[in-house]
């Protein structure tokens, strides 16, 4: 059984945390509550086991404080950001932002970032338009782990994209995914239980499908979404590919191979193709393309007829993308969050050594 | 064997054909350079096999001729058209059109659209904005085929998804893919072969797997790209929801399972939840983030280094999504478009019926 905790506790210990080692305090709130939401949402991956590597991170040299967050390049309808190598968080919800304004004037905006890290989940960033009655995008790559149909060779990450649309009665349609079967995160779940994975998700060294969770570090790579060229491995090839290239290329952050690696116990490559990892971020005004009420009905009415789309017999009911997640953000908002005791460990050995509390003498455990 | 001809003797019989139904010249030259692009880059399906059906169609009075294409919502980087139910081609190049329009002036363009039919390829509009130094995006939403994960509910089209992106001394990026592991052209294929399908690829009327190519026929369903839950195909769903959305919620037109057929033996549907099929298009200058030298040189760097991944021993090498297209391109503009003798037989009946000719006397076919 693992210890919950409320929001608000959590919240509280992060910025404690990242104050203390020197961000202001507006910064540390914006770390917090990414990955906070992470938790909320149920991708534990993305939230307090981070902090660790995070911190690691920063304790290398890797990433910079009072990182100064610049627009280089605009148009009304776009721009391009140097994040100053900073937390992901911190420029990612800046570049957001700016792409939220430049909606507002232009009906949409589209914003690439270079020169950042880490940004936690994609999803955050996308949903921040919901609330505009925008609909928000959000890419990134990642550190290499995929190797592209018909290859050996580990050149993408697991490249997410996330989609956010605003509905009218309805929750909204949120969704946040991989470009592959499998993210390593899971992968590494798997690994711990010692059981194998099922074939399409791993290749070995040689390009063989593999069910060895762990194959990674034995010279092997994640496939591609589609899992092998005869189901579609290479459209999900594209897919990660289009994202590396809205991530990098287009706003000037190193691609593929060349994305720097988000642990601090991996060194440092010698050849860079751009600044830092890369992100891209769009938001499109609802009412850029038709009454927002009109749009809202319609979205409604799509909702509804997918959610009453006939199940297969024994399965579960057919859901609308995010729908999970929301109903974990209710549970972990009611209950508290649950933190898997490897990481409550992590945390307060965190704790200790930062010379913070874990959780103030006031706060409640919920366990 | 089949008969091969020139590309300017298709294209002058395509618009010979549609300017005798009444097309205005300057409509059948754009759907005769859309199905014949279709055609060089080996994607038959999309080409001059199309044509029976538009006929239908047409014949039907489902499709009207001197269509008008009407702005119906505008903001300085989007707008939304009504494509006055014409061929899909004609509004979908004016579509692309004004988003490049817009992205001159506001760094990016989006249109939707509503009232519109099958429009070919999608990546053939995608390609319009490279001339400009511009990444190009297409949409469309497409007859529901479809089964979201869990269901058996036909609600989703292949909706394919095209990004095109320009490069410096190499050639572009072009992806051009379905959000399914297979298309219903290439099912056809594998049922006229007489052959199974790979499990994978489509599921029976009760959402077991299937491996009959003509389940479709028999109340089954294709499914999304990932193939099944465990590989991801709630990925392939999002993809596919998303496509959908942009292209019929965001403009109008109808979406999911109310897309109306685009074959004539197929009734229309009594519900409609908005205008004919539709479709999603983008277009965003390179320079609208950074100088364009510096995205080419970015962008030829990012394409070396994926072309000479590591291939896994026997395979191909890697390949830059556009590759196989502009290599069959290159082909067909040198040797003549291979014809299929079953669409050769086809237009030569269309030819007969609409009293042209199906080549010009002075043209030379290339056998």
């Amino acid at each position: 059984m693992s210890n919950r905790y409320s929001y608000h506790n959590l919240e509280e210990f992060v910025v404690r945390l990242f104050t203390k080692i020197g961000c202001p305090v507006d910064d540390a709130k914006v770390i917090a509550e990414v990955l906070l939401v992470a938790e909320l949402r149920g991708i534990p991956s993305h939230g307090l086991a981070r902090i660790k590597t995070y911190l690691g991170l920063y304790q290398a040299g890797r990433i910079k404080l009072n990182n100064k967050v610049k627009i280089i390049h605009e148009t009304p309808s776009t721009a391009t950001i140097d994040c100053g190598n900073g937390f992901g968080m911190i420029g990612a919800k800046k570049a957001m932002l700016l792409a939220i304004q430049k909606a507002k004037i232009s009906g949409t905006g589209w914003v690439s970032v270079n020169n950042s890290n880490h940004f936690g989940i994609a999803g955050y960033y996308a949903m921040m338009a919901l609330q505009e009655d925008m609909i928000g995008i959000t890419t990134t790559n990642a550190s290499p782990l995929v190797a592209p149909t018909w290859s050996i060779s580990k050149f993408l990450g697991t490249n997410p994209i996330a989609v956010a649309i605003p509905a009218g009665k309805n929750p909204p349609f949120v969704a946040d995914f991989a470009t592959t079967p499998i993210t390593q995160g899971k992968l590494a779940l798997i690994e711990r239980k010692g059981k194998n994975c099922p074939t399409g998700y791993v290749q070995n060294k040689t390009g063989h499908p593999s069910t060895n969770p762990g194959i990674l570090k034995q010279g092997g790579a994640i496939v591609p979404l589609g899992s092998d060229y005869g189901h579609g491995s290479h459209k999900g090839y594209c897919l990660g590919a289009i994202v590396d290239i809205l991530s990098s290329v287009l706003g000037g952050a190193n691609f593929g191979p060349f994305t720097p690696p988000q642990v601090a116990f991996l060194p440092l490559l010698e050849k860079s193709t751009g600044k830092g990892i890369g992100h891209f971020f769009g938001a499109m005004r609802i009412d850029a393309f038709r009454p927002a009420n009109d749009f809202k009905n319609s979205i409604d009415e799509w909702i509804e007829t997918f959610r009453n789309a006939t199940p297969i017999q024994g399965h579960k009911k057919v859901l609308i993308p995010g729908d999970p997640e929301r109903k974990m953000t209710e549970i972990n908002m009611k209950k508290g969050i649950s933190i898997i005791p490897d990481v409550e460990k992590e945390l307060l050995n965190i704790a200790e050594k930062y010379h913070i509390k874990f959780l103030n003498e006031t706060s409640m455990t919920i366990s």
